[in-house]
């Protein structure tokens, strides 16, 4: 449905690259819960990359000021780079906690959710990849709203077993919110795949 | 000043039917912090409305890809459907955390913010009933609002009471989210009446 | 790029005039927590600004309801009045804190946050300022996207003091969620620019 000029494709390539970045910023999160050696490098390392998905950010808007016709709304191209960045910003804020809060060992509902975020990160790069032709694009977004579902459950067990298995009420405060940091991190994917699925319902 | 082909006045029936199925699960969650008994049973039944509420939204967006003129903006369907979901995922997330944080009994603040959530929930459903007609709509949407103040000094006045009356950090943190839990499914409330007052205005 | 019709141009004037009084409310937020006397008189003259506010939101759509031809689609001048608002409540949120929480003293990173808001509210009206002419307006932005990167760095550090320095849970917990709300306007700030930038985006 949606007619494309050439020179316009860039868009939707630029928004590959932005979910490609953030699969990256997922996938060092996950080998640093795992591995939990040079924590302070790793946490540098995400944060870059977190840099430079701002300056893809920027590039793209200024990309969009100096063009005329754009394959899907602007305020669409708008919105899906917002939201996309807002899912490196909870990957980065995820990864920052662990210096912040001087964790000595990551726990592993804090690692398989590490691991649903990097799946719906992946799922969001092959969203994107078809958003030019619509294919199957819909059966990505469920696939995200599954996932989401997934983290929502493991999150509220991890902290359910926080509550049973520890008193220390400084050690629940710090585990509590980096749980709901990476709960949040999945939910803003599920935001990304909404604003793909309106982009999709709009140009039917 | 919607003019609707008969045909597609079912989206607005849709609505309406999403909105009831929260208005059940804003009933329930009262009862079930009232009588405080069958506790695991009375979140798995609210759980199960959630389900519905899931399928009600997926059916509509099916229906949404399927038709070709749509009475308001398909972004705004996708919007309103959106925000209604977000309500119940938020009832349903108080709920649940009556198991999780293994609640003994829920406190009398607790049980006025979800009454508010109740009275919130039938006042959306009969704001979409006209949204149609745009009929003294802006009036419901205003109410919310004001349901939404009151729920915000009602959870405030909870939360001071709670540092006041209690030592144990841990029964703070558990109550001090629960309630910012129910005073955020009234704001979802309020969210959803400024996706209507959105509509409203654009179609004025 | 905005063709305005001379009478409508008082819907920019009308978000010039909500941004400022955000600004007020920002200024009194720095000196409440500066001097921090007399503070429940402080608190409730924000919390009147906050009305004024509320009152300034509804006149602007009552306005917009009786408006045929607005410069700007409907739609974004309700987001920009909904984001601004926002701002504002977590102004008021922050200061009502100090009375719910009794906060003995405010912290200097307190401080610092509050002169940043109070900082990104002044450019919000400088960009609303030239939201009619374009006129460098994009630079505004940046510079707010700026201020809550510096808020969210401030923020971070705030609170790894404050597990640094303290034992006492009930203390990290009402200090965790005061610097979470000082960064929470910032970021609400941002949402406002992000709008700004949508609409130039829209219109360009």
């Amino acid at each position: 449905m949606l007619r494309i000029l050439p020179r316009e494709a860039k868009f939707f390539e630029l928004f590959v690259d932005m979910a490609k970045n953030i699969e990256r910023a997922s996938q060092q999160l996950v080998e640093l819960l795992v591995r939990y050696d040079n924590v302070a490098e790793r946490v540098r390392s995400i944060k870059d990359i977190e840099h430079l998905g701002d300056q893809m950010t920027h590039d793209l808007f200024t990309r969009l000021n100096k063009t005329f016709i754009t394959p899907i709304d602007r305020e669409d191209i708008h919105e899906l780079a917002s939201t996309l960045d807002d899912v490196l910003d909870m990957i980065d804020a995820v990864s920052s906690r662990m210096l912040i809060y001087k964790i000595e060992k990551p726990t592993e509902d804090a690692v398989r959710l590490a691991e649903l975020i990097h799946t719906a990160t992946h799922v969001l790069v092959e969203a994107l990849a078809v958003l030019e032709k619509h294919d199957h694009i819909i059966e990505h977004c469920i696939e995200i709203n599954r996932l989401e579902n997934e983290g929502d459950r493991i999150s509220r067990i991890a902290i359910a077993r926080l509550f049973d298995d520890h008193n220390d009420p400084i050690y629940i405060i710090k585990w509590k919110e980096i749980y709901e940091v990476l709960e949040g991190a999945i939910d803003c994917c599920e935001d990304v795949a909404n604003v793909i699925e309106g982009v999709v319902v709009k140009n039917a």
